[in-house]
């Protein structure tokens, strides 16, 4: 089973990289750009077959190690 | 209108931080794991509310800036 993770900041915390993007954009002169937010995107190749299983399992990866959940949000979705 | 771009490895191409992952998610005892692989999401908020012009921008902004094509490849969608 694939599980696909994204782990982004929550609304409020300042987001560097995304600054940063926005600024490249509107300096490489494209227009029309109001705000840029960067996260990371995480595929996870799993041998669980069990999909309540492997959802939990992933959301423990994400509270353990993949996201610091006092200034970042996750999703996870799965696909067989 | 709001893009969301998905930039992730070719496949083939080493994954040094997906792999760096997945050796610490064995360390924590996640046992099961197959393969991990990171990319970047990035959310892209627009004046444009006509959809093909917004699409045809932010796959602009990739080709320019957002995505390393030579490694990367990247996904544009669209939400209004």
């Amino acid at each position: 089973m694939k599980a696909r993770v994204h782990v982004t900041l929550k609304n409020g915390v300042l987001d560097p990289q995304g600054r940063a993007i926005h600024q490249a954009l509107e300096t490489l002169g494209f227009a029309g750009v109001q705000d840029v937010r960067q996260g990371k995107y995480i595929e996870i190749d799993l041998d669980e077959t069990d999909r309540a299983k492997a959802e939990s399992l992933v959301r423990e990866m994400c509270a353990t190690l993949l996201a610091n959940t006092v200034i970042e949000t996750y999703t996870v979705s799965l696909q067989d």
